[in-house]
């Protein structure tokens, strides 16, 4: 029954060691659509300027992304950002964020994006996720991510946001600080209490680990030879879960601890590819063919079998 | 056929947000010894000084470890470490070290330390390893763990002892300190050039990553509500390791990628029970059983299954 996903459609000017990329096409809800388009259709709401043009729609309808919730704000300048990242990437430095057409953006959603079964809260102003949830009444699963930023400049309203979710997806980090935990099993347990009953904790290049109902579940994260960009790759692996979940639950199927785990491996696969090069280079080139392979080689580089043993006392 | 350990035997002084001990058994070889004694008889080969007394000796000898090439210096001091771990353990400061006996150390090995088939050189002074290495002619499997202060004091002596052993286990910041490559495929490409077929990344709270002839294997960290003292996790996770690998050879099985795969289990679940109290408090009293639920448990959090997916295009 389709995703929805509010978030930044954005141009990045990024500089990694491998290189330096003046403007592309980037921002969460954009990494978001491409990845879960591989398995639903997608549902972008956000506000663009003039700047924005057929060259950057073609991109996202080419993999039959819904872009009618795209709002063109006549005279604005679409949302850009500009970062820098450290010799071994774990590190990036924010160098600018205009938010051009952002600063005034109020959403408006149309039917079909109020209908979606799954929705997505990409990382903007705790206040605007909460009016895109609160349009999104039908919906059976709600995740949210955020930063560091809303952590802390608007705390009280990013918590009654995730009090309204079904899962909050955060940099390992962020988790702590959100939470004043440095531990995973308590910042989860807190967040736990608020409301969403899903927690995943994305750890970057480590992985990601999730609590449920049902315990807990982790994957390491595909190991690459060449990191590129680190850039998006956290929406990627939110547009492979939640793209999943939609594609599960179309089939009938219940969201239970095994849909879940299998949407761990489908996000991490979608954020391993993000990676290899900058933007959306990679991911707009992907075949589902390479998606389903990666899922395999990670679930076999995590498999180990039952083989009892005899310990000794 | 047994494994024989040389590394520290100590007495720390750990403080941690959970508290702070001023003197308790520790050091790489002991809790390397204590780790694997649930896998196969450990021979400890390292030098104690008149401080080191009869209730030192029976934790080792509780757990059946081999403590006859523990050499004794008379009018010596046992080796000294004090540490302090920030809030979020990730963190350590090292606030004295006390050579003590180990700065005369001379490593020489029985005739039952020296008939091991799996041999672990605990993080010491590469030179001895060395020594120790040339004495086991006879192994089969021979890893090692080296830190910072020897990739910058001895750098060249730690890569001929890499050189002769089969598996090196490292922090992920020291594999990239000592190859001086940021990312984990290509450090590893590098030290498998030098030897090792080998090569595992300890990432502490995030578990660890191995490389070997037959490709990548990763399993998190098993997550717990209250880590108390990191101190000795790695070793700890050498020791389960280690120690499984000479279960297996001892039942005529081969060194093959399953065989490995199994032994990271054993190794994530044996660290995960260090970390819980302070040294070796948690070990001491940990059960074969525990053991084994714990390894079962973490197959349970990250398993995942095939299920065929239709993916758009």
């Amino acid at each position: 029954m389709s995703v929805t996903v509010v978030g930044s459609i954005a141009f990045d000017a990024v500089t990694t060691p491998f290189g330096t990329r003046e403007r592309m096409l980037g921002g969460s809800a954009v990494h978001f659509a491409l990845a879960a388009s591989f398995f639903d259709v997608v549902h972008v709401v956000g506000p663009v300027g003039d700047d924005f043009g057929e060259d950057e729609y073609a991109v996202l309808r080419r993999r039959q992304v819904d872009t009618s919730d795209v709002e063109h704000v006549p005279g604005g300048k679409t949302f850009f950002w500009r970062g820098e990242y450290g010799w071994d990437l774990n590190e990036r430095e924010t160098l600018d964020t205009q938010l051009g057409v952002f600063a005034e953006f109020e959403p408006k959603l149309s039917e079909s994006s109020r209908a979606a079964d799954v929705v997505f809260l990409g990382n903007i102003q705790p206040d605007l996720q909460r009016r895109v949830r609160e349009q999104c009444d039908e919906a059976k699963f709600v995740a949210l991510d955020s930063m560091n930023l809303w952590i802390e400049t608007a705390r009280d309203s990013l918590v009654e946001t995730i009090r309204s979710v079904d899962c909050l997806m955060l940099n390992d980090a962020e988790l702590r600080e959100l939470t004043r935990e440095p531990n995973f099993v308590r910042a989860a347990t807190q967040v736990r209490d608020w409301g969403p009953r899903v927690v995943i904790a994305k750890q970057g290049q480590y992985g990601a680990l999730m609590i449920s109902d049902e315990g807990f579940f982790a994957l390491p994260a595909y190991p690459l030879e060449t990191v590129v960009d680190p850039t998006g790759a956290g929406d990627c692996f939110a547009g492979g879960f939640m793209g999943y979940v939609a594609s599960q639950l179309d089939g009938g199927g219940g969201l239970d601890h095994e849909l879940l785990t299998q949407a761990m491996a489908y996000g991490t696969a979608l954020a391993s590819f993000n990676v290899e090069e900058f933007g959306v280079e990679r991911v707009v080139r992907l075949t589902s063919e390479e998606v389903a392979e990666r899922v395999s080689e990670l679930r076999r580089m995590t498999y180990f079998a039952e083989r009892p043993v005899e310990l000794r006392r």
